[in-house]
C-alpha cells in the first residue's frame, strides 16, 4: 500500500466493455422519433450511425468483446494509472484516504479517447470515410480527431464558435491530427446560414452545432454522424475505466466506499460507475456512486424525469431523461462539457431508482479544489474534473470531523491544459458564481414534448 | 516484445543519479569567474547555490543517493514509460524497430521536472526559502514552479517577454503553481530598467532574464537562483533517464543501436546518454548517441570548442564549450528551447572527445517529422523534442534503404501542448528555414573572452 501509483500491466487490460442494459433494475423506455415521437427502430439511426453501434445501443448481451485493433489503441495509453493522493490526504490533515484514476494521459488528454476509438473503428469497418460531429470545449472534438486519423476516416468538426474563438489551441489540436474544423454557426450548412442570417454575430450553441454535425452527415456520401456522450453504446465504451479501477483496487486489496465523477451527458461517470452498479446490484459490493454537477446545471439534482428532445434543434431523438429542458440556456461556467441540459437516459434511469447519487457545486468552490489539488499532486485538471474534486475533498473533511477512514475515490477524466484561461480568470478574482433559477422550471416543463 | 509500453515498476526505479565526472575521457576544464577570469571554486557560487548543488556539481562521487523525498515527488509520473512506436514504422514501412521514452507524462509536461524538484529540495534543506529563475519556452519555468509549491518554496520567474505574450498558457500555469511570474525585461531590477531606457518596447533575450534572475536572487536574502539546464549538476538529476531506459530495454532483452536526442543547453539529452557513455567507455556496450540541433542554432556541429560566457549579460561563470558566442541571437525558430548559444561543458567535452555525435536540422524538416509521429503515434510533441524525431525517422528510412534490422531509440522529452501555434503556422505554411551564417564565425571568434 506504499505505492504512489497503482499500474496494470497492459496484458491485464480488461478484453470486454460491460453492457448494463440487461441488468437495470428498470428497462430503458424507448427512444422516440424526433418528428413522430413514436418509438424509433434501427432504421431511425441508420443514416447516423454504422449496424454495429446501433446495435450495441439496445444490445442484451452483458458484456462485449473489445476489437483487436481497439485494444491496439487503447495500448497508447492504457490501462490508465491509478493514484493515492497522499500530498492532498496529508494538507487536508483527513484520516480518509484518498484516490483518483486518471484519464488525461490520453494522447487527446481525456477519457473520451475510449469511445472515440470505437466508434471510428465501427465505422471504417462499415465502409465509412468521414466522420462529422460537433464540439463544445473542445475534449470531444479532439478525441474524435485523432481516432479519425489513427482509422484513416475524415474527420469534419463544427465547434461552437464562443468555444472555437476562446479556446484556439483546441481547434488546432483537432487540425494537427488532421481534421477539418470551423466555427459553428458556419456558412457550409442550410442550419448555420440561416442562423447566421437572423444574427450575424451569433455565438453559436452546442444544439445548433448538432444540427449543423446532422445535417452535414446526411448531405455526404460515405459520412456519418458521431457523438461523444449521453448514449447507451458510448456509456458501454467507457466501462472499460471502471473495470480497469476494479482489478487495480483489487491489486492493493482495498474498496473503495465512495467514487466520485462529473457529468454532463455522464459518459466518464456512467463508465467508471457501471461496473460498480452491477456488483452493488448483485449483492457483491457496496460502493456509494455519486455524479457531480455545476449548480449552474442541476440537471439531475433539480431536473425533471420526462421524454425530451436531445438537442435544442430537436433534431435528436426524444429519450427519458432528466432535463432542465431543450431550450435551457445554462450560464457560461468554465466547465464547458458540463453544460447539457439533460443526461444520460442509463444515468437519469439508475438516478430516478437510487441507485446512484447525485450532489451539485458552484465554480469558486470546484475552483477552489482545483487549486488544493494541483498545489499537492500538481497535475492541472479540467475544470469539469475539477468537480469530483470538490466532491472528494469535502467528504474527506467530514471524514476528518467524524474520524472515519473512508477510501475515498473520484475520477479525473483529463487535464485542464487548454483550460488555463480559467484559471487565469479564478486567480485574478474574475469568476463569478451563478445558480439555477427555480423559476426555471416552469419553463422547462412548457418545453416539453407531448408524449402520449 | 509484443508490448507497446515497457513499464518498470516504481520499486524499480533507479535510487542513484550517476556522475560523469570522475569518467570523463578528458577532465573538465574549471570554470572560470566571470570578473577575473580565473578559475572559480565553491565560494564563487555559494552568493546562488545550496551547498549540495555546489558540491554536485564539482563531485567525484560516481553515484549520488537520490534522496526519499524527492524520489516520492518523482514517483507521481516516474518511471517513465518507453514505447515502441509500431505504427510509425508500419507507416514508413522500414524494417528498423523504433522506441521512444516519453517525458511529457509529467505534471509540468516536460523532463525538466526531474531537476526541479531536486534543485528545490536541497535548497529547502539549507534554509532558502524563494527560488530565482528565468524561463524562455517556458518548459523549465514551469516544472520549478511546480517543484517550489511542493517543496514550500515561493518562486520568482523572469520570462522573457516575447515568450510571455505568445504563450500565455505557459505564464498562467506557473501561476497556477504559486509563482510569480513577470515579463523580461521588467521594472523589478536595475537590469530590466536599465534595458527599458534604452528600448521601452524591449522583447526580452534569455541573457537579459537571466541577468534579472540573478540580480533578484543576491538582492533578495534567502534567495537562490535556479538554472535547467548546462550545469553538470543539472545532467547528474537528468540521469534518471537514461538508467531507468536500460532496465526498460533490459526487460524486453533489446539493446538500442543508436539513441537520439534534441539539445539546447543538454540537460536531457545528458540525462538519457550519460549512463550509456559509462557502460561504452567501459565497453560494457556501444550504443551510438547522436545529439540533435536546430541549423540555425548548430552549437556542436558549427560552433568554436573555447571558453565563452554563459550569458549574453556576462554575469554567469566563463565555461569551456561549444559555442556561437554569447552575443548570438538564433532566428526566432519555435524549438525556443534549443535556442542557447553555448552547450553544457559535459556534453561539449564528449563531443570534442567524438564520444559522442551530432546532427542539425532545419524546422520545417522537424515539423514535417513531427506530423507523422502526430498522426501515427498520437502524442503531440514540443518542437524541441521534434527534432529527435526527424533524426530518427532519417536513421529508419536508411535502414529501410538498406535493410537493416536496427533499434532505433530517441527521447520524446515533452509534450507541446503549449506549443500549437507553432503546428498552426505550420500548417497553414508560415513556417521558415533559417541556416546560421557561415560569416557569423568570425563575429563569434571576436567576442570570446580573452583567456589565460
Amino acid at each position: 500500500m506504499d505505492r504512489t501509483k497503482i499500474i496494470l500491466e497492459e496484458r491485464d487490460m480488461p478484453t470486454k466493455w460491460y453492457n448494463i442494459l440487461p441488468d437495470m433494475p428498470t428497462p430503458l423506455p424507448p427512444p422516440l422519433s424526433p418528428q413522430t415521437l413514436k418509438p424509433a427502430g434501427p432504421e431511425d439511426f441508420a443514416p447516423l450511425f454504422p449496424m454495429a453501434l446501433i446495435q450495441q445501443e439496445m444490445s442484451d448481451e452483458r458484456y462485449i468483446d473489445i476489437p483487436e485493433e481497439v485494444l491496439d489503441v487503447y495500448k497508447l495509453y492504457r490501462p490508465s494509472p491509478l493514484f493515492r493522493a497522499r500530498r492532498l490526504e496529508k494538507a487536508l490533515g483527513t484520516p480518509a484516504k484518498i484516490f483518483y484514476k486518471y484519464e488525461g494521459g490520453s494522447p487527446s488528454g481525456s477519457h473520451k479517447t475510449n469511445t472515440a476509438i470505437a466508434q471510428a473503428y465501427y465505422n471504417k469497418l462499415e465502409g465509412t470515410t468521414r466522420l462529422a460531429t460537433e464540439t463544445g470545449a473542445g475534449q470531444w472534438g479532439s478525441a474524435l480527431s485523432m481516432a479519425c486519423q489513427l482509422m484513416g476516416l475524415e474527420c469534419m468538426v463544427y465547434m461552437v464558435k464562443a468555444s472555437y474563438n476562446q479556446k484556439p489551441y483546441r481547434h488546432m489540436l483537432m487540425e494537427a491530427y488532421g481534421a477539418k474544423v470551423v466555427a459553428s454557426p458556419s456558412e457550409l450548412t442550410n442550419a448555420g446560414r440561416a442562423a447566421m442570417a437572423d444574427y450575424p454575430d451569433h455565438p453559436g450553441t452546442l444544439g445548433l452545432a448538432i444540427s449543423e454535425a446532422v445535417e452535414d452527415t446526411v448531405t455526404h456520401p460515405g459520412t456519418h454522424y458521431s457523438l461523444g456522450s449521453v448514449l447507451n453504446h458510448v456509456i458501454l465504451h467507457q466501462t472499460i475505466i471502471g473495470e480497469e479501477l476494479q482489478k487495480q483496487f483489487a491489486l492493493i486489496d482495498t474498496e473503495p466506499d465512495v467514487i466520485y465523477g462529473c457529468v454532463g451527458g455522464g459518459s466518464s461517470f456512467g463508465g467508471v460507475a457501471m461496473p460498480y452498479v452491477r456488483d452493488n446490484l448483485s449483492g457483491k459490493r457496496n460502493v456509494r456512486l455519486v455524479a457531480v454537477e455545476p449548480a449552474s446545471c442541476p440537471t439531475l439534482t433539480k431536473g425533471l424525469y420526462a421524454y425530451d428532445y436531445g438537442d435544442e434543434a430537436k433534431m435528436a431523438p426524444v429519450v427519458m431523461m432528466y432535463t432542465l429542458g431543450h431550450d435551457f440556456i445554462p450560464s457560461p461556467i468554465h466547465a464547458g462539457g458540463l453544460r447539457y441540459h439533460g443526461d444520460s437516459p442509463i444515468i437519469s434511469s439508475l438516478y430516478h431508482d437510487k441507485v446512484i447519487e447525485a450532489e451539485a457545486f458552484k465554480q469558486i468552490g470546484v475552483f477552489e479544489a482545483a487549486m488544493q489539488f494541483i498545489h499537492t499532486e500538481s497535475i492541472l485538471p479540467a475544470p469539469e474534473s475539477a468537480h469530483a474534486i470538490k466532491a472528494a475533498i469535502d467528504e474527506a473533511m467530514r471524514c476528518k470531523e467524524n474520524g472515519e477512514e473512508k477510501n475515498i475515490c473520484f475520477l479525473l477524466t483529463g487535464h485542464g491544459h487548454f483550460d488555463l484561461a480559467a484559471y487565469d480568470a479564478y486567480l485574478n478574482g474574475k469568476l463569478e458564481d451563478d445558480e439555477y433559477n427555480e423559476a426555471d422550471e416552469a419553463r422547462a416543463i412548457a418545453s416539453l414534448p407531448k408524449v402520449g
